[in-house]
This record gives structure tokens, C-alpha cells and sequence, in this order.
């Protein structure tokens, strides 16, 4: 009954669900800068009368909403961050601001959580438990606002956490969830091979830090194929390779610049142990020292089953929805692992496909959208499991 | 008799020697931009009234003094570019020109040249015999100024030809000679592999450029290891190796630049070949695609037996040379060699150490300086070896 | 009522199961000479007067037990083969053949099923469906015995299939199960690189098989780490190198043989693609010739979902069973994959590790023993399985 | 004069020269074992009444002719043993020992100078100083006979020491010297990268030793391509790796045995440092453990010029003598090294390509043989350099 008042609010939400999003997305902030979103998204429940508080780990906003009935406090969080990159599609809610962009669709996500908080806010006399509104800073740029809000307080009395990230690349009525690790834990490492430059042609008065570090690249290779259990997934790439120098001199140094994605803890502990031993024992065949530097990234997103499976059941109530599917892990990194790091909850994907289009643009594309309906159906799912978490 | 006369003017035009050098230290001009330098030499012959070409080849000049009496043409070369590196030495004489510095000798070179063509001119009537001053432009970047010089004409009528550096790592008094090869052929190469980038999460979609480079510079090392005779002597070097991305990128492409040297034009051709054949294969094995340029610079300088056993002994005729010693050959270039394809000749190595110190800079070092002394010694034997080669 | 008699009758078997369990680890043979063994097992379902049919596909026994009432035929299968390893244990019924052993429980498994199906046969009057027991040769040795036995009918009329692996290293009272893959498939692969040797000295005269191997050893790391989806699970493993020559000679040849594990099809297609593309690439950068051959083991074991889940909620009908837990797949491979194939059905594994030991020896170990308990166990769920699936 | 005499007298014993070669042929002994091969020549010289020594330094004999006249004491070197290689010529003189050949020529070397002495002892009363005659065991094999001999006294008295090589690949007349090193030093390496092995499928539970091999193998690469000047010879390679395993397990150990060429002392000793250094880096990229040994061989022969010039000299008094030239050196090694470390001297090879053979056999191949009168130009040469060293 209760849910039914709900999607019927929510539906009737939908256009000025619509016009926030694109309000935001024309106005995007990059991760760590966004105080107009965080302002716009105070003023929002200011003039609802809703409890807020704002500046929550940094630009962090939450609104409570507290249900007439005793119950459970369930949290909701979505991440209005944007990103530098070149707004280049031909749509009138384009990004105004050069060099920024809405391209993960965080701006759905925002918008989708007011509403849904609206929409309780107007419910709150039949509502049992009370509702946390996470609106989050930062999720794109390490060491993200999750850790900080969390810090702040943003969990405290929580018992459960949902989140959902609407997805362009699978069709409008999908809902993918995975029990389990769901995202990857993403890192970063740097190493300098510091060896002895010196003329091109007298190799026997130098240490040769290309010969090395290419030396090293190869064997990076073997912590994936050798040292890591097949059975759990690991990638180790090295995205940067620069020693440039002119044609005839023989490198003095050089920078290999890369990633590490893991879901396994353990596995991760292993990889960057692994990279030390092998720059340390690299560089010793030709003498040559060493800076290694390993920068640890958000931790993998790891969903609890009973929460997930929840989830599930509640996502098949959505009219809208056509099929809840279980989705491989992706090897990408999200801030959300926080969150479950400390309270039950589980994180799911909203399909997003743009109408009419086979081949979406890929998240933090130039040209990515999504299609606006998704959510609609996210905030019918998240408003399904947080009134019938209770 | 005549020797004798020779080396009493020179010693009495050191002081003028060391002035035109000063002079020409204080304006250098990088390689085929030499247009003042090659101005003044013009002018000093002008003065002189000795007869000579400009333009030739370029910025070359080439002046001749034809003895009174008949007799052989001998042909004398001296460089006279600078280079692109900023002057640090502290001294009066200093490069007025930022970021340009005679950091090779080249001023030397030339101010012993003139002045050994001064010497000549004074002592026309006695001499048999003509002799062709080659001041050559660009010898530090290829192709250099030799090959379009000689085109032009400057060894027309030559029946040998000498040549020598200055060398500040040897002491003064020390002439170096050696019979084959003494400085190296200095090739360049250059590849990109192209592969085919993506997200640092996702190797599975892509062809890691990174991954390819590596392998390919340490495949290089088996050229030098595994293909070329031991006896003979050659050196791959890769100065560059750039792949340059964000750290959770793969790499769409690398780029590798280096240098051969070689001095036995059959592994010259062997090494060309097998960078091929290991770029072609090494890239096969993850289905990359490249490109593989190989540029030849200036060939092996190689004395002729003869000539360079003559200017040994012209040498020991040189009150200020203590000892005539075979050198090793050098790894570096020199433009020299083409005047040895066209005639015999040699070219030698004239100690040029600093007074006073032991570790003297390097050639082409910021602090580079060299004794000035060697001039004379130098005019000295190439001027002797001109005379007594009649 | 019908799975209490069964459960009983099995307890009353017992020690029968245990006493035939020891004649066979006494009387080992290997993978296609079971001869004996098979007629053992005739000879028992003879003595019982059960159907049977011999020389299935080789030397498989196939045994059927027909219900007095309609239903489905369920297969059950187990393997009966041994392995050429030198029993070491110290108990009475050790090997009595030198260097063969039944080191993987292939002996518990035959006698599970020999009086499983005994008790089925007892209660036959009681029975809806059909029974077919397949006893299989030729487990341990590719291409294995499933294959033909399948091909000579062992699947005929067979609706839903189980089998299960006695696991010395769980503990017994624990069966553990996997939804889709559970076990690799499992590849060989032999290269061998023609290179042209010669004296040890002279490598310019050669093309050094042994370096080229050692690059070829080293690319073969980037399938894994490079080119197959993180999300799966694959190995390579190069198992033995060998280029055995004099101290001072250079290899003409290096022969490199390894295996290949996989559980989606699409990467073992990919995986077999990839070594010989780099296997062509690396042999090309030193002009050596090749041979690669890929031989291609059992493929991996698929379980179906909805018969795993029923055999999930079988074991926990079975009073021994204390816990039921999913597997992580293991990289090992088994011929159970091709039942799975052919009809719908479950592999699963049946605790069994020895009393009291805490480091049992793994399978294949000379001192491997398993718990005769866990017999009676597999007995009961695969019983189970089989009544309840009418 | 006495040349004249000396040069009939060895045309007169040339039948005979022929004869002891070929008797010597047929009765080959490997190093360390020609007791009968010390029996033959001891007897020849017992015959002549020529004093001698057997047993010097294991099978060596030294025989010494006083001339009548005082003077230099010259030291004249063959040595005599054969090469576990079957004879596969087809010859009457063939060995007539299985596995046992004089493929390299020193059943030559020895009649060539048997017969000189005999020339020398007949000629006693018109020589002037003394004639060293050494019969050298165990050329083949290191750690060799000569230096034993040495040790033995064989060089005692000695002002200078000379010794030829017949040299098969190069026409009968021809001389070859070279000032300086013209044999390299040969040293035999061998590793054992230690471990741990496991079942092919589980990388993550073992150290692959036969990847870390395959790097090592790469990394030895970099010795000769960048750590040893390029002006130097230096050879490095493997010539055994041999981890012997079944194809799905993942090797324990793996050994790798190999050959350095050096000329240069110092190169030798930076060698055996970096293979160190580089067994090191690369096992512990992998926390291996490792064996390394390094085994030096004969060092490098290096000719003394005063005598290698005097030599020259020598042979062009030979009228069988066509051409005498500069021989690039040789990266084979031979133990005459230790000689020409004690005593001035030279080593030189004598052309002795069988006739109307243009592809002769290489040295060691089991159909090599050579032109049996280059026996007497190197008895002539060896023989006017003695003579004329006076």
C-alpha cells in the first residue's frame, strides 16, 4: 500500500526529476570543487522543510528524514561530483562550463535521491524508521568523500546502506546486482628506476635505466600469470613508460607510472608486495637504485548477500523492471566500499541505455548519456528497499 | 729547412691564434646557421689576399695557397659549428650567446687553420706543391657539411687529405693515430608500435604498447649479444622510450628512439636488418602494427695505412710532442669520413687536457674547455705533414 | 519413508563397502588396463543378478536398475582406474602392485556405487524410474574413457546424471558444490623451436635456440596477464624446457612443453590461438623455425544450476552431512565434463579427510589415504539424489 | 747456411713425418690418459740418444738438444691429445678407437715436432744455445698440461717459446699472426635457480623456476650488448638449460651451463662479477635461491710483438710459404696461453686445408683431417725461428 503511494509520487515526480538533472548537468563541479551542488542540494530540502546538514566530510550534504512509526534507519546514498573532460554532445542540457562534465551520470543519481526524498518527506506520517540521504562529494578522485562523510558521521545510527549507479551500456529495465566483490579495489603505483646515464655509445660507463625498466615491465607480467591464484581476478598494467632523451644518450632515469585492481584484500596485499620484490631485484641485475611508491585506491566493493538478495526482491516490484540479472564483477573503482566496509547494504546498477541506441558511449565519454528514465526506476528500487527494509 | 721556418712562424702567430679563437668562442653558431663564422674566415683570407670560395656546400669556405713551385694537392679540413648548449665555464672569453657554445674544439679547429693558412701564404715562394684549407660547416648534425662540400667541389685536384681534433682528454703533447677504423659509424633509429589502448582495467580489450616496448628493447640486446661477430665491435643503444599516459590507462602506442654504431660496414647492414626482423616479429606477438625507420649518419671514419703511418712519423718531427700513441677506436661520428672515401688521408687526435687539471670536462659539456697550446702543436703537425707530403 | 530404507540399508552395507573399497586399493591398474577391475564389478552385479553390460566404450561396466514404476532414468557414474605411483602408506591393504595406486579415491568410488546400487536393486519393487550406473575406466589418462563410454551408449534414455569425488583434504561430514564451473579443462601443448647451433664462441654464426625459448617462456606470461578477461580464470604453465648440451656449444634446439586451464571455452579457443601467435612472433625475431602442437585434454566441468541446487538440498536430507558449502572451481580437470555435455546433472565432492590428521596428503601423493566413512556419505546424497529426482 | 741444412734435412725426413702422423692417428688418447702416446715419443727420442724427461707435469716429455755453441735457450711446443669423437673419415689411416679421434690436429703437431728435433739433434755440432723440445698432454681438456708442465720445470732455463696451430680452414702456405691476443680465455658458468615446484594448475603456491631461468637466460643478454666496452670481445653463452619435467607440473629447479670468451682480463673478471650480480637481481624478483659457479678456463693466448714481428720474418724465409697475414683473433681458447704468460713467444697458424677441398671440415668435426705437408712448412717455420732467435 505504502509502496504503492510511493512509485505513484515518484511518477509524478518524474518531470521535475528530469529538470534537476539537467539543471546539473549543465552546471557540473569537478570532484572536491562542488559548492554550488552541494548549495543547490541544501536549498532543495531547505525548502521542503526537511533536517539537513551540510559541509559533511567536506562538501558533503545529509538530510534525514524521520519516519512518525519506530524502524530501522536506512541509508541511501547517491554522488554528485562531475569530471574534466569536454562536454561534446549536441543536446540544449549540454554542460556550460568548458573542460567539465556530468560524463558518469552522478547528476542522475542526484537528482533521483531529492525526489525520492521529497517523495518520502511526503510520506513521513505513514513511515515507520527513519531515511539518511547521503549526497556525496567526490567519488571520482582519490581519497573520494566517502571515507570523510563516514568520519563526519554520515553512518551513525545506520543500520543499512543501499546505492545504485545508473548504467549506460545495459537497456532501461535492468537491474544487474552480484553478491560479493562487485567492484575492484583500484591503486596506483610509481616507480623510478634510477640508473647512470651517459653518451650512446659507451654502454660500459652506464646503467642503462631503459634496458631495465623494460626489463621490469616483463617481469610485471608474472604477478598475474605466476604469482596470483587463478581463481581470483587481478590486473597489474602499466599505463606510463617515459625516459626521453635524445637518440644518442643512454637514459639516466626512468618513470613507469601504473594501476592495480584486485578484489580480494589479500591479493591485494600480495600484488604490492610483489612489485616491491621485483623492482628491488630488477634493478640489483644491473645496480641500478630505486623510488617505489604504492598508492592504495578506494578498496574493492564487496556487497553482503542477504542485503544483495534483498535487493533483488525488491527490484522485481518495480514495474518498470524487466529483469534483475547477476552481473560479472567490474574491474573500476568506487568509493561506496567504504560505506560497506562498515554497515550491511549492497550496491546495484541501473540499466541507462539512451532510447533508440545500439552502441552507448561508454561512462566518461565526451558524448555519454544516459537515458532518464532509469531513474525513475532507481528510485523506485531504492524506495522499495528502504521502506521494506523496515 | 722549410719545417723549420714553418714552425718559427707558427710559434710567432700563437698569440694571434688564441685571439681568433677567443673571438670565435665568444660568437658561436649552431650547425648550417653559420653564416658570421663562415664571414670571418672569408675576411681573414680577404685581408690576406689568399684566394678562396664561400658557399660552398653550404656555409663552407675553402681557401687555396698554390706554391711557387709544382708538386702534390694537400688538402687540410677544419670544422667550425657550435653547438646548442648553454656556456657555464666562468672565464672572459665565454659564449655571448645563450644556449649556443663551442663545446667541441671546432673554434680551435679553425683559428689553426687559418693561421697554419697565414703561415703557408707568407712562405708561398718556397713551397711546392697547393694547398686546399677546407673550412667545413656542420659537422655536429647529420648529414653534415663534408658530403655536400666535397660535391661542390672541395676536393677537386686533392691528392690527400689530413685532418685532426683537438681532444681535451688526453694531455698536451700526446698525438693519437690509428690505421682502419678510428671513429664509428653513428646511425639512428626510430619506431612506434601501435597497438591499441584502453582502460587500465581491461588489457583483455586491448594491445598493450607498453608491454610490446619492453619486450622489444630487451630483444635488442640479443643484436649486439647474438648476431654481431664478437670481433667486431658495435653498439644498439635505446636513448628513448616514451609511452606517456594517465596511470590507469593502457598505452595505444610507444615510441622508441636510439643509435647504432658500428664500424664494419657489413654489420652496419646486419644491424639495420635485424632491428627489422625483431621489431616485425616482437610486434607479431601481440598483433601490433609499426613503424621502423633506420637513418644513416656519417660512415666510419677509416685511415689509410700509409698516410696515417706518415703522419705519425710528421709527428715525432714536432718539438712539442712527447709521444705518438695508437688509440682504440671511438665510438662517436665524425663527417670526416667522407673526405677518407674520396682520398687517402688521416685523421688524428691532438691532446688538448686543460693545465692543471685532471679531470678535465668532457667534450660537449657545459664546462668544456680545452688547452690552447694544442693549436700550435697541431698547426705544427698538420702543417708538416702538408709540407712533407710533396 | 523410501530414502529411510535406503539410508538404512546403506548403514547395514557398510561394511562391505569398506571390505570391496580394500580388495580394489590392493589390486590396483592403470588408466585403460583395468581389465580386472571391470570384471570384479561384472562379477558382482552378476553375482546380484543386476542387468549389466561390459566393455562399454572400453573397459566400462554400465549396470541398470529398473524400477517397478514409471519415471526418469538418473545415471550415477564412478570412476574405477588407478595411477603409476608407488603406494608408500603403511596399512594392510596397501598396493600389492609395484608403482600403481589407487592415490585418488577411484577404488572408494567404485564401491560407493557397487552398493548403492546393490541396495537400489533390493529395493526395486519400491522403485519409480531407472538407475544407471556407470562405472568408468580410464579417469586419469586422456583422452579418458567418458568420451566412448558416452559413444557406446552409457547415456542412452539417461535424463540427469551425478557423480562426486571423494575430497581427502575437506573434512568428512562437509559436501561442497558450484553452480557452472567447477573444474578446469585441462590442455597440453608442446613447441619446439628449430634454431641452428654452433660452437659456443661463434654465436654470429648460429640462431641460439635456448635464448629464443627463454623469450618465448617469458611472452607466454602476457596471455594471462595481458590478454585474457581478469574475470576468468586461465593458466599457463610452461612444465619442462629442455636444450641439453655442452658447456661451449650453442643450442640448435629447445623443446618446451606445458599445460593450458580453462573454464570458458572462449578463452581456452583464445589461450590456444595466443601461444602460437607469439610462438610464430618471438621465433620470427631470430628467423628460427617451429613446431607447436596443442593437444586438447577434458574440458571443464559445467555444473547445471538447478540440478546443483537439488543436490544441495539432497545432502541435507543425509544425517551425516554438516555443512554444504560452495566451492571455489578447482584448476584440476576430470572427465565428468563430458556427461555434462550430454545430459543435465551435478559433480560434487564428499569430504573425506583421514581421522585425526590435520595435514592430510593431497590426491596423487604416494602416502594419499581418504576416510572410508565418506563413502557411506556419497552413498547416501547420490541416493539421494537419484530417488528424489524421480 | 745452417737454415739451408735444416730445411733439406726435414724435406729428406718428410716420408717419415708422414708416417709417425699417421701411426699417431690411428692411436689416439684422450687428455689426461695418453700414456702411450708419452711411450712413443719418449722411445723416439731414446733412439736418437736425445736426453729427455717423461711425466712432466702428468704425460708431458720434454726433450732438450745442446748445441755445440753457447747461446738463447729456445722452447719449441706440440702438444698430443685426442677428442672424444668418432672417426668418420674414410681413410686407411683412420683411428682404430672407437669414440677416440685426433680431430684437431695434434698427432701433427707432435710428428712435425718429433721430426725437427731429430733434424736439431743431428744437427748438434753446428748449432749455437739450446732447443726445448715440449711434448704437451692434455691441451684439450682443461684445467690443461701445460700448466702443470710449467710447474714441472718445463720452461726452466727458457728465454723465448714458440708454437704453431695446423690450421685446416686456412690453404696450405699460408701463415697466420697476429700481435697481441689471438686466442680468447675460455670459463665454463653453471647456475641452478632453485625453486619451488607444484602441480601445473597452482602458479600461486611455487616459485617457477623455469620462468625465472627463461629471465635469467635474457638478462645474461645485457653482459656483451651494454656492461663490456664495445671495443672488446667478450662472448656469453648458454649452452644448457635443462628443467626436465612432465608438462603439468611447474618445475622445481632448473640448470643453466654455459661458455665466456674473453680477451681482456679485466673484461673476464667483470664477467664473472655480472653473471653474479644478475643471478642474484633475477632470483630474487622471484624469492628463488640459487648455485652459481664460475670455472676459469685457459686464459687468453696474447702474443708478444717483438717476437710475433720476428716470426713474421721467419716464415718468409720458408719457400713453401705463400702469403703471411694478419689474423683476426680467435674466440677459441688454447692452454699455450699459460706459456707466452711466462715467457716471451709467439703462437701461429699454419694453413693446412686438405687438398682440392674447398669446405674443409671444421676443427673437432668428425671428418676432419688435414694436408699433411703443411707438416713441414710449420716444421720449417717453428724450425728457422729457433735457428735464427739466436
Amino acid at each position: 500500500m505504502t509502496l504503492h503511494t510511493l512509485f505513484e509520487k515518484l511518477e509524478q515526480s518524474y518531470p521535475d526529476m528530469v529538470e534537476v538533472r539537467r539543471y546539473l548537468h549543465q552546471h557540473p563541479e569537478l570532484s572536491f570543487e562542488e559548492t554550488e551542488t552541494a548549495n543547490y542540494i541544501a536549498n532543495f530540502y531547505k525548502e521542503l522543510g526537511v533536517e539537513f546538514r551540510t559541509g559533511v566530510g567536506g562538501n558533503g550534504v545529509v538530510a534525514t528524514i524521520r519516519g512518525a512509526k519506530p524502524g530501522k534507519t536506512i541509508a541511501l546514498r547517491a554522488d554528485f561530483d562531475a569530471l574534466p573532460i569536454q562536454d561534446e554532445k549536441d543536446v540544449p542540457y549540454k554542460s556550460t562550463v568548458p573542460n567539465k562534465m556530468h560524463a558518469c551520470g552522478h547528476d542522475g543519481h542526484t537528482s533521483t535521491l531529492l525526489h525520492l526524498g521529497r517523495t518520502l518527506h511526503e510520506m513521513i506520517d505513514e513511515l515507520a524508521g527513519t531515511y539518511v540521504l547521503i549526497h556525496q562529494h567526490a567519488e571520482e578522485y582519490a581519497p573520494g568523500g566517502a571515507k570523510p562523510m563516514i568520519e563526519d558521521g554520515a553512518l551513525d545510527g545506520v543500520d543499512v546502506v543501499f546505492g545504485t549507479h545508473l548504467w549506460a551500456t545495459e537497456p532501461v529495465g535492468k537491474i544487474q546486482y552480484r553478491v560479493g566483490p562487485v567492484m575492484a579495489a583500484a591503486d596506483r603505483f610509481e616507480i623510478v628506476i634510477q640508473g647512470a646515464g651517459g653518451h650512446g655509445a659507451q654502454p660500459q660507463k652506464t646503467k642503462d635505466a631503459i634496458v631495465v625498466g623494460a626489463q621490469l615491465v616483463t617481469n610485471l607480467q608474472q604477478i598475474v600469470s605466476r604469482r596470483v591464484n587463478p581463481i581470483d581476478s587481478a590486473v597489474v598494467t602499466v599505463g606510463s613508460f617515459v625516459a626521453d632523451n635524445a637518440f644518442n644518450v643512454i637514459a639516466d632515469s626512468a618513470k613507469i607510472i601504473g594501476t592495480v585492481r584486485t578484489f580480494n584484500p589479500e591479493v591485494r596485499d600480495l600484488i604490492e608486495e610483489e612489485i616491491g620484490r621485483i623492482v628491488k631485484g630488477t634493478c640489483l641485475t644491473a645496480n641500478c637504485d630505486y623510488k617505489y611508491d604504492y598508492f592504495r585506491g578506494y578498496p574493492a566493493v564487496v556487497n553482503h548477500e542477504v542485503e544483495t538478495l534483498f535487493v533483488v526482491e525488491q527490484a522485481k516490484l518495480v514495474p518498470e523492471v524487466t529483469s534483475v540479472e547477476e552481473t560479472e564483477p567490474h574491474m573500476g573503482g568506487e568509493d561506496f566500499a567504504y560505506y560497506l566496509e562498515e554497515r550491511k547494504g549492497s550496491f546495484f546498477f541501473t540499466g541507462a541505455c539512451p532510447e533508440g541506441v545500439t552502441a552507448p558511449y561508454p561512462h566518461h565519454h565526451p558524448k555519454f548519456d544516459f537515458n532518464e528514465k532509469a531513474m525513475l526506476i532507481a528510485a523506485k528500487t531504492l524506495g522499495a528497499a528502504a521502506l521494506n527494509a523496515q
